[in-house]
């Protein structure tokens, strides 16, 4: 196990019912508030309706900052930080998956920098201070209700970066807001929590064996919940482990003392970046492929994955067909519930492979398990198509 | 799972040569110290002279209060608040195991609190605010490094109570600080971190699938590094995965959503206010029995107990044979490291079962997955006998 600092300061309200800690904060944080949503499906299914209840009764001034897109524009988070200064907004609340939380964390660490917050995801700057931020979550997925990381796409530039921006200071996760979020959206949101636990597992570093249970108790979680949640929307405690499983993968519990890759999701980025599918849907595609690549680094940590998260029986085989059987569970896996699994399930072709390959590799290699070149992503790419 | 409001806002600083982040946290904190530490195996080691040059270069005022005892004397905490009073002291930093962060969090409370600092044992207040604590643990058992609980001991009036105080704002583990740990201190260190994830895992609460893994990963984790670090106490990794897996057994990670049981703590700090006994042997000394007295009201998760954690194989056997298999694992590997199994370890009777019966149960029935009443702790104790 590696030297580690932990610190995660998130208020984590979980369960039925629990918007109504809502009052409570406005009295904390204050009554100018920015509201930060999506494309209006919280108006669709009456979240919308309840959180301006909320603030209604409790006498707020709510901004909106509504529309923020999948894979959240820039232009949006500059829209929502001239929003904070010209009304004077005490905190941000935003309503909604990733995406609308990744805006809104950029616009509050955006509205109390001087420079421009692009800044924060072209690695020129760190953010040290920030407006509070509460987050009401409504799709499990991306784990940024309880970690500092933020995703923004810049279109002039066709780039898209992550960045440190800051915790939310409470999340609210209602499974019963998972309720409506569709098919797809569900199956994306399980390929992303089940890949961002992916680049924790993929590891060199010795003695993590507490920590290695733990991603492997998230994965065997999610895989156990998936089909049910997808095949019953409404079942509560499909869609409760979900989201509890969704949040667990990615707020910095899991990685503690572990040299971490994240090289799939820089891959991903570059893909999105040029053609905007949805990222659960990229990464998909990718992981499995971007295993088969590197398998060879650790054979070792690969047969434990195959064992014990997908039960494959190593009876009578070597280490290298037990890896590799467990790569293929990770795709079956990804078949079966109906995600993409190749680029040209989205049409994609060979067209801009090159491109990609820069893209995805701005700062350098990337990557830990593998160190991955430009010619090495392109290849993860060739054998996505 | 059940709805919860998890926050930990401590910081965790990990690894070998740590030490060095306390330079900043003067800083942060102030130069007014009251150094809490125990009976002194910090100045043989060299751990003190380490704090104290640290200090020294930031230009310390430091005040100590040494000596705390192991089960914390409620008179030592008083005199800590005093201390605080006296010498306008800005923060507390506790360098010890669990009962010195206990006496230190009580020092934290009570210097800004009106009233006497037992009304938040005796549960006739609650703490809303604290000097800032910070911590170099030594010993990995008691996870008070990473939580908001505090055990003090009135000896006027033998009660030993826990309440909620402060969470530290940080705290240092660096595993070589745990190389000088005696063997029975180890030993007990183990029996305490596997009792707190035994009072969490034994629950009804449906639906707690990724939470009873994460359990049994610590279980499986302490277990494979135990006698690892009893037979070589210099071992690293050993000592590391130790104290990490004892610090996420009671930090509030495990039991989100999940009904505890805390019954067989309230035992032992009976047994211990009378005998003084350690804590950790006497949950050793307690828990098995408790299984067996409990078991029949969900044998299911005794046979998930016995089959995950302990690889009972229960293959033509009834799942009651598989439970008391089970329990009988715990019992033999508490015998197999060298810990106490029973009361006459101790060279305790049965004297004052009755007097600790009742002062297991002060407030009323004690635990929740079967809920105790005196009679029923008498009975548990004679079978510890």
């Amino acid at each position: 196990m590696n030297n580690f600092v932990f610190h995660n300061p998130t208020q984590l309200i979980f369960g039925k019912g629990q918007l109504s800690h809502l009052s409570a904060k406005v009295e904390q944080y204050g009554k100018n508030i920015l509201l930060v949503y999506g494309g209006g499906s919280i108006k669709k299914f009456g979240l919308y309706d309840n959180v301006m209840n909320i603030l209604g009764e409790q006498g707020c001034n709510v901004t909106e900052l509504a529309g923020v897109e999948p894979n959240p524009h820039l232009s949006t988070v500059r829209k929502g930080i001239d929003l904070c200064r010209s009304e004077g907004i005490d905190w941000v609340l935003a309503v909604g998956g990733g995406s609308v939380i990744d805006a809104a964390k950029a616009v509050a660490v955006g509205a109390v920098y001087e420079g421009d917050v692009w800044d924060f995801y072209s690695r020129k700057a760190r953010p040290t201070k920030a407006l509070p931020l509460g987050t009401v979550l409504t799709l499990a997925a991306t784990g940024s209700e309880m970690n500092s990381g933020s995703v923004v796409t810049n279109w002039e530039t066709k780039e898209k970066h992550g960045g440190p921006t800051t915790f939310p200071a409470f999340s609210i996760l209602d499974p019963e807001n998972t309720f409506s979020v569709p098919r797809d959206q569900t199956i994306y949101g399980i390929a992303d929590m089940m890949s961002h636990v992916f680049e924790q597992y993929f590891s060199h570093t010795p003695e993590i064996l507490l920590q290695s249970r733990w991603m492997e108790s998230v994965l065997q979680t999610v895989i156990e919940n998936a089909e049910r949640a997808i095949e019953n929307p409404h079942d509560y405690d499909a869609r409760a482990n979900l989201l509890f499983a969704g949040t667990m993968a990615l707020n910095g519990f899991l990685p503690m003392g572990v040299v971490t890759d994240w090289a799939s999701h820089s891959i991903e980025h570059a893909v999105s970046a040029i053609y905007d599918i949805p990222h659960g849907g990229g990464l998909a595609i990718i992981f499995p492929q971007w295993m088969r690549y590197v398998y060879k680094e650790n054979v070792g940590r690969f047969v434990q994955f195959a064992t014990r998260v997908w039960n494959v029986d190593p009876t009578g085989k070597t280490d290298e067909e037990v890896a590799l059987e467990g790569i293929a569970q990770v795709e079956a896996f990804f078949k079966k519930i109906g995600a993409p699994t190749r680029l040209a399930d989205y049409k994609i072709g060979d067209e801009n492979l090159d491109v990609m390959a820069e893209k995805a590799t701005p700062f350098g290699p990337i990557g830990n398990f593998k160190k991955l070149e430009a010619a090495d992503v392109k290849e993860i790419l060739r054998m996505s198509l």
